[in-house]
């Protein structure tokens, strides 16, 4: 492999986890106003219609009528829905058993609620598009603590302001099951062609930003979602581009199927190109493992939130060249023309290419 | 009272319940293509790829990337976001008891999918807006048939159809918890002013369309959003108005607690204006009771989805001239200045004021 496969900055991309303590606390300091101690949804509204983040000047109705009006301009428009639910994309913290080493931290309220929108900042950031507006709809287990609902939507409140998108509008109820959030986003292209997953092509460069693996250690929470990175690329003029939501072998081989319209292609990759992340390296460890566990880790792991993106040669190495994002990017691989009965995604061990099985996360409905 | 309490047009309100058995029968018999029985999420999305309903030239990249992609001009933009659960929305017919008889009939997959779309569509008509694309996110419940997710969809794709709206994106998955659905929406305002529910000033008319209570009995399922109406109204400028989601009685405080940043505005309507439905009185029956308890239900049941608008005595006027529509409109009474003490909402029974309580749904966290 040639130097397309080097990193081109140093990698800073775990540096969130280890904060995670300090800010918590900092945000609990910085609260002077808590919602109502009343079960009344209404109450509660116009409390959360007190704590709203810095909207833009474009919403001229926020939470509170029938619906939102915002102003948009003449565009393409990116539209996403995502719901996060407790016990599979975060275990609460105070509730349930305290999970074990390799499950990861319990999530803060806080944190649920950064997640439910950073998720969909994530996918904002894999079609290229700036995030603009956000609608939330929380549905609380019934009897929680009143905290509950307050720190999860001061997660969510504090999450919009740090991005720059504006909260809407929202819809707040409970039942008697687990905690479930719904976020709603829009995004403008401004005039940037859409970075799809079809569009990769034989000789294309396949590439990631920041490093892969053991996100559940609590990266899964607290990541940063690639959304100027996005951006860049796409105006760039990338092939293909998706957020590694489900795991590497998988959502490549997601970009495969969706290229192989007008002609199959496959990807290769090679192993000792995969970022393996630090949390990788220590999930592996706490399974008692070495290597070889934590590049597993890297490449079926879900939840890193880093981008996949399939790029041109000459592309890549202007991209490589103009890059002025701290988190580094890699290429790993190429994308090739997919002869008959060869698997899509292979991964090359000392040269020797190897089918790639998809391991990642597939949800089971 | 004068002319202005009087219905337009004949009440056709309630025709749809009791088509709803053979409309039933007839989308099972238009099925040809079944959803696929593996639990594979990914199996299941190209499933859905494949039975879309029609979808708006704008639409450039639907479900199945990141995001979907729509053209959208230079406008104000309607956004909602609306859960429906299982149990509190919608009794799921074959899961648990058989619903007692003033309990309403039990939903079918389809009318969980239609009640979905047409709760959002329903705030876009209290707006003005003209609805244009719908993003949904499902969460089954694990093990359920392949039949429900099959069934909910086609409920929601027809709705889609039925109404022009665009089904642009959504996401599925499932958890050991019960049915539920959250829908986005996003609408046009093309030039229109948005009607809210801040507004309403002392000498507008109160009014609606339709008739009231005893939506649970069906109509909560099968209701038709005002949309065409909501649109007409707003253009004709209206002062306020808000959807019938939680009933006349909380759904007018709300009017005039909105209204009232300006001046303290009231509103007296009169009891023997109040439309009382033909599912009141049936639900009145079923409870042994009379017509008194048949006006409780008008003044207080939620879900009947019907309009109210409050509007200028000369505006009302002509909009009572010019009314294209099937549904009725009637005039309930008018809004007041507040004086200090006063019911916000009072209900004038032969001639004799009384305050009216908010016996309406007010959800409990």
């Amino acid at each position: 492999m040639d130097d397309m496969y080097k990193t081109t900055t140093v990698d800073a991309a775990e540096s969130y986890i280890a904060e995670r303590r300090s800010e918590d606390s900092g945000d609990r300091a910085a609260m002077t106003k808590h919602a109502p101690k009343s079960s009344d949804e209404f109450e509660y509204i116009n409390w959360i219609r007190t704590e709203l983040p810095p909207a833009s000047p474009d919403l001229e109705v926020g939470p509170g009528d029938d619906c939102a009006i915002m102003r948009v301009k003449q565009d393409r428009q990116a539209l996403k829905i995502d719901t996060v639910i407790e016990g599979k994309h975060f275990i609460l913290s105070g509730r349930g058993p305290k999970p074990t080493a390799v499950m990861g931290p319990a999530a803060t309220p806080e944190e649920v609620g950064r997640k439910a929108i950073t998720r969909c900042l994530s996918d904002m950031a894999a079609m290229g598009a700036t995030p603009s507006s956000v609608l939330i709809s929380v549905t609380l287990p019934t009897g929680a603590p009143v905290s509950l609902r307050e720190l999860v939507f001061k997660g969510v409140a504090k999450t919009c302001a740090t991005y720059g998108v504006t909260l809407a509008g929202g819809d707040t109820q409970s039942w008697d099951g687990p905690l479930s959030l719904s976020v709603a986003m829009t995004g403008a292209m401004d005039g940037v062609r859409p970075a799809l997953r079809a569009g990769a092509a034989p000789g294309d460069v396949v590439a990631i930003t920041g490093s892969l693996g053991g996100s559940i250690l609590g990266k899964h929470l607290r990541f940063e979602p690639r959304i100027a990175e996005g951006r860049f690329l796409a105006e760039k003029g990338v092939s293909a581009m998706i957020d590694l939501s489900d795991g590497l072998s998988g959502d490549l081989t997601r970009i495969c199927e969706e290229s192989g319209a007008r002609f199959a292609v496959g990807a290769d990759i090679a192993a000792e190109a995969v970022p393996v992340s630090k949390s990788a390296r220590r999930l592996a460890k706490l399974e008692g493992k070495g290597a070889e566990r934590a590049l597993h880790h890297s490449l079926h792991d879900g939840e890193d939130f880093e981008l996949l993106f399939i790029v041109k040669p000459n592309r890549w190495k202007k991209i490589v060249k103009e890059w002025p994002f701290d988190v580094p990017i890699r290429a790993l691989g190429m994308m090739r023309p997919l002869a008959k009965g060869e698997p899509l995604v292979r991964i090359l061990k000392k040269g020797e290419p190897e089918a790639l099985e998809v391991m990642s996360w597939v949800h089971q409905l």
